[in-house]
């Protein structure tokens, strides 16, 4: 059985927050948007359906979480909850805090423009803060 | 308490396509993509967070199987799920089927362009197919 490895994309694109029970817990690396991504430590997982029922449970758990998380914290007027795959194939959902007047707003994140990368201690300080919310 | 009813905007832009234990299901009325909508039949629902755990399960079964219906019925390279809300609060969640080569790829297809109706036959034929392949 082969064991369970970030996609080389998403560890680029992002910054480990925690492993929860079933995904691990990554923030984009764009500070324009309070954005989490959740990966199901799960090899070989592209769609919901290759996930058992318990897995598939438990993600949804954990989805639910990160988003009340990002709407508890930063107060956001929606939560977008994305899971597409299109470019990098391992299964991996997106929780988003919307507000109206962000960039995208009020069309989707995905594809929109460059992310604008976080400066260091901006982004420590936001995953501490999302690791204390848990 | 108060009655499920669906939003007007998600009336007007699909066609109704079965009831299953939770959601309303609906198929977007865009020809370019196999898309079906979940609507929970819950009053007021608007995130996630706001159904009870075990509706939250059942819309992660009924989430799957409609990614998995679309992906054996009509071969999509890749099925994209989301939940946004940003126009339509109340919770709907898009199940779409993409290939490369499709007008929004990879891109998503929420806000990307104007939609291009069914012919009515075309619309009720993957209609049946659809309740069919249940």
């Amino acid at each position: 059985m082969s064991e369970f490895a970030l996609h080389e994309r998403l560890a680029a694109d992002t910054a480990f927050v925690a492993d929860w029970a079933l995904s691990r817990v990554l923030l984009m690396n764009d500070a324009r948007y309070a954005w989490l991504v959740l990966v199901p430590r799960r090899f070989g997982a592209v769609e919901l359906f290759d996930l058992g029922e318990g897995d598939r449970t438990t993600l949804a758990e954990e989805t639910a979480r990160a988003a009340k998380l990002l709407k508890t914290t930063g107060g956001a007027a929606k939560i977008n909850v994305g899971a597409l795959g299109n470019l990098v194939p391992q299964l991996h959902v997106h929780v988003v805090a919307r507000n109206p007047g962000d960039p995208a707003w009020p069309g989707p994140v995905w594809g929109h423009s460059p992310a604008v990368p976080y400066e260091a201690t901006a982004r420590d300080a936001l995953i501490a803060q999302i690791v204390k919310a848990r």
